[in-house]
């Protein structure tokens, strides 16, 4: 039996907290391990305001990672940056490898990552293939990285900005209002996507609404529901049919 | 809170053992309610045996309602039969209005029934379809039936015959292995059906090899699991995500 | 060349409000002939503020035509009502058979009505499937109902409620910024789903942001942009591709 | 504001001709700006008479070269040529680099390249996927390439070979019957795939029938319409459904 | 063993001639019974010149039967008429039964249909869900209809106006280049579609191409290859690979 | 006319045997040619066992080339390795160009490889894409390679270990039935994977159910039909329908 462990693989810093901060947040208030790994800083690609304000490629670089790292820590997770550059966010076998690496040290028990479509950002497919691709490969005892091979663990894709679009359906609707205020002071860690904040926090509120409706009759919900909407690219196993 | 309470709408005297006499006999353990609602006996379509040995229709379905009470009996669930005629198995309004009543007395917190793709037999979809209107009827206060408006209970489809020709994914696996002889023993009461028994058993096994290959890295599972699959129509709701 | 003419056909008193407000009114500011058909009032699947309110079947129905008629009146298009009843709305050809005589009458340029697919209301679906297969047969000359075999008007459906559920994927984003006040004001017109209010205005919002990322360099559009999406069944038609 | 301008990417040259010589030829009628950009000559993969005839390498490069330069001045377009391989045309990021480059230069508010499925001849989507990536990149300022970000101009898909073994559903279908006869001689500078050109031609009359299946009742269409088909990877956006 | 027999289930008068008249001449050809059931006249919905001439119901009716009965003939074909009524064919009990009877008496070992998708025309997935329907009752030993149980004959669906509306995928390609002639023939027993005899012979003409083009290395063909194109419902069963 | 001649492209030695053993030792045994290209060993990815005994990678790929050699050997077929590394097996112009060479060489009048999904195993749809590739390339007098340009073979995918996840319909069932001993015996040759001679027997066995099940009346199978099921991503070319 190994601890509990949940692997967060984001191709921009900031993606991990408007898609799945909620689910980050309620591991790390069980007292969990989480740990983040972004692929990029969303340097090139999720920075319009710098740039326009004349600020350099460092500049940036930094910038995203210091709003990132503020960000995790509200969450109560850590974070680790690959820094593989983005727009567009390369696929490479040593890419991969490295994250292999990551799976084996973290050993998780819950892997979260984006969804394998969305036709307005490449990055986000890219960076879901190496994830799920290293999480075989961290699998087979042949693999030549440290550590031990890993389990199976579950996968689930968090949403996408455009759903309809990505071929995201709502697979699992997540309760996270006990922790949504956690969720919302993690998104004001990003200042200058400012935009996003009500836009999130809306969509929260309708993910919540749709739980209400899926959910059995014995669940005694609150008025106001915060939900996160995820995949499962692999079959859910359990011991009770709910 | 209600008490806990499964349903299980079946096209013909018999599905509900084959496919899924695990996740019956798995609540029955738990000592929760489960109601087994048989469309029809499977009189026409599914009792080749019996007209091939000239018994009569009357003969044919009572033969199969007996191994049907006996099954039910093994698993530990309560069995109706609304005797709705088969092969085919006709959608009418009264027949769905009868599911809707069905749906108020029991309350469920849980409905199995049939997938709706099948090429093979066309009264499985029909079921199915009664099935989910039924569920959606009985949750509007305005229907004219006794008892009070239903929540939304979950809805899992259970395995068809020739899983791929039907667009069956598995979603759930379901690990039946401590109810696993039960299950054998509710199979054995459908003599006509003797071929099968080995079949399901095998199947049981593939799907418990399955449930192995995606269960998480913290799961002791035993050398040999059986296993049951199941399809979600609506999305699961949680509070964690594993 | 016949004038413009929309049709929309809905299943429920008020579906027609939340789910293409903008395109009725838009149409409607343009001077163009708007008609909506309710199928039914939404007396038993749509009204259950009434029914714990302790009213009759004839006082909701009266309630919901009263307020269909205002937001209808609000949006600038007429209305008619074919009471043909709720969950279930049945399909069946008597009500096919009038709805022809809907299209050979009012002629429309333009259909409006709900996607094919919704596993949380049934009606939606056999209205849609009502809807189209009217529009095929008054375009037959051979077809036995009063007035001029129709030309093939293209075909719009409007957002469900749980979009993705649904397998809606917009292809079309409309923008209905200049009308979206009237919208609101026929919201306002339902006050029993005084909760969707703003539901429906958030979700505006929503598509307004798409429909801006969509968008080709040449819009200049303003800050905030409301917008509907759209599903197409059949191709558009063109002479210029923009 | 900026001026319309349209922008094909093609794998060979010759793809464009056959594929959406009616779009170009219109777009160029209406005094607008076309860019063709070729990824290849076609030299290994659609020359094989050439081959046969034991041309060089290099002289079936100018063969090729010299009637795609004339087809695209038939059709009142310019013509670029990247001179990137084929079969295999290879995905690389410096080809993807130099696309950013040409969508930075000719700004376009249209784009028409391949579908992302040809079971028959890889070169297409690989061509597609590169564009489409090219035109995500050039949108953001990030992005190392001399020039304003673009905005995000609507794309058409055109219609391969075997329009139903790649997933190619006419979303869209342009009325090309005003500029069929530049078409035609467009393709008559391609006098190597003489069989084309029948073949071709033939294809514009049935999507021109299906166009006027598909007209609303207010088209005057003449007996013979000739149309191209198209598909839509993103929304259209637009301020009336028509 | 039985002899071979093809039962080919059309919706319309004239179907079987555009869509699957080579399959139907290259069985007779051979010696083989085949037999066309015409479900209506399609009298209401395909007959527009008719009307357009003024003439009553019944004298389309016996105009169609006349003109299938001569292609039929030509082809070589039986031909039933079950007048069951078009636009909208009507899926009944009754007419599935009568459907099952003729099953039973032509014993087919292979049966051709309409596809089960059709926006442009509702009566031919109607046609086909009761062909695939009946085929399926007529195996049941218990299903009440004179004559004995059937095997499970392979299905082929034929090829729709529209083929790529209607999700139809080629997944057969029929060579019928011998028969061509004859397919001709019968297609100009139907004077009053003279604008289709043109139109099916160009896509014969496309589908040889493609049969061409997927045929393997070891097929000799004529220049001109004619083709026929079908989808399969179920898996074909085979002793080689090929 | 050439002889006829079977490729089979596997990523790993073994997978040959699982899932086309039949088809080979059916090919083998009417006298006809099968050459199997094995990438790589499966030494990292598929050889547990051997990792967990110590075995060095040499000693790996020496111990998994000796049983694949046995098998090939026992089905009648011809092999060859590649040794292109697994785990993962990467796609790369060079391996594709080295997999063209075979193709031209060994002109095969029929492909199996694997399908193109596979959740469990990216190795597997990287062999068919490149396999896939390889194909098309072979096919282009223009491609620079020894040897005539190849016709276009009908190409199978095998069945993968979890169907269902894999996007994986029977759409041929294959009677292997005379062949099933050598298939056993060419299983028996790979001892480190002993779990799956009777995972793979009861496979097919149930797809042998399926072939009965699905066989038109004239078929007269035995009481124990053996079965493998295979896709066609083209279209089948044929001149009966059957």
């Amino acid at each position: 039996m190994t601890d509990p462990s949940t692997l967060v693989v984001s191709a921009h810093a900031g993606d991990f907290v408007w898609r799945a901060g909620g689910a980050i947040a309620l591991a790390a208030a069980r007292g969990e391990r989480v740990t983040i790994v972004c692929l990029s800083y969303g340097e090139r690609g999720e920075s319009a305001k710098a740039w326009r304000e004349g600020k350099s490629l460092d500049e940036i670089k930094r910038l995203r990672r210091g709003e990132a790292e503020r960000a995790a820590a509200a969450l109560g997770a850590g974070i680790v940056f690959l820094d593989a550059g983005d727009y567009p966010l390369r696929e490479t076998p040593e890419l991969t490898d490295e994250l292999v690496r990551v799976f084996r040290e973290t050993r998780p028990s819950v892997v979260l990552t984006h969804p394998l479509e969305d036709p307005y950002n490449g990055d986000h497919p890219a960076a879901a293939r190496m994830a799920l691709q290293a999480r075989v490969l961290a699998q087979a005892i042949g693999y030549p990285a440290e550590g031990e091979p890993l389990g199976a663990p579950p996968v689930f894709f968090f949403e996408p900005h455009q759903p309809e679009m990505c071929g995201f359906v709502p697979q699992v609707l997540l309760d996270i209002t006990e922790v949504f205020d956690t969720k919302r002071k993690a998104m004001e860690c990003l200042p200058a996507q400012r935009h996003l904040w009500d836009y999130y926090t809306d969509l929260a509120v309708r993910r919540g609404v749709q739980l209400k409706r899926n959910a059995g009759p014995n669940l005694g919900l609150p008025h106001t529901t915060y939900g996160e909407a995820y995949m499962r690219p692999y079959p859910q196993v359990t011991g009770v049919l709910a």
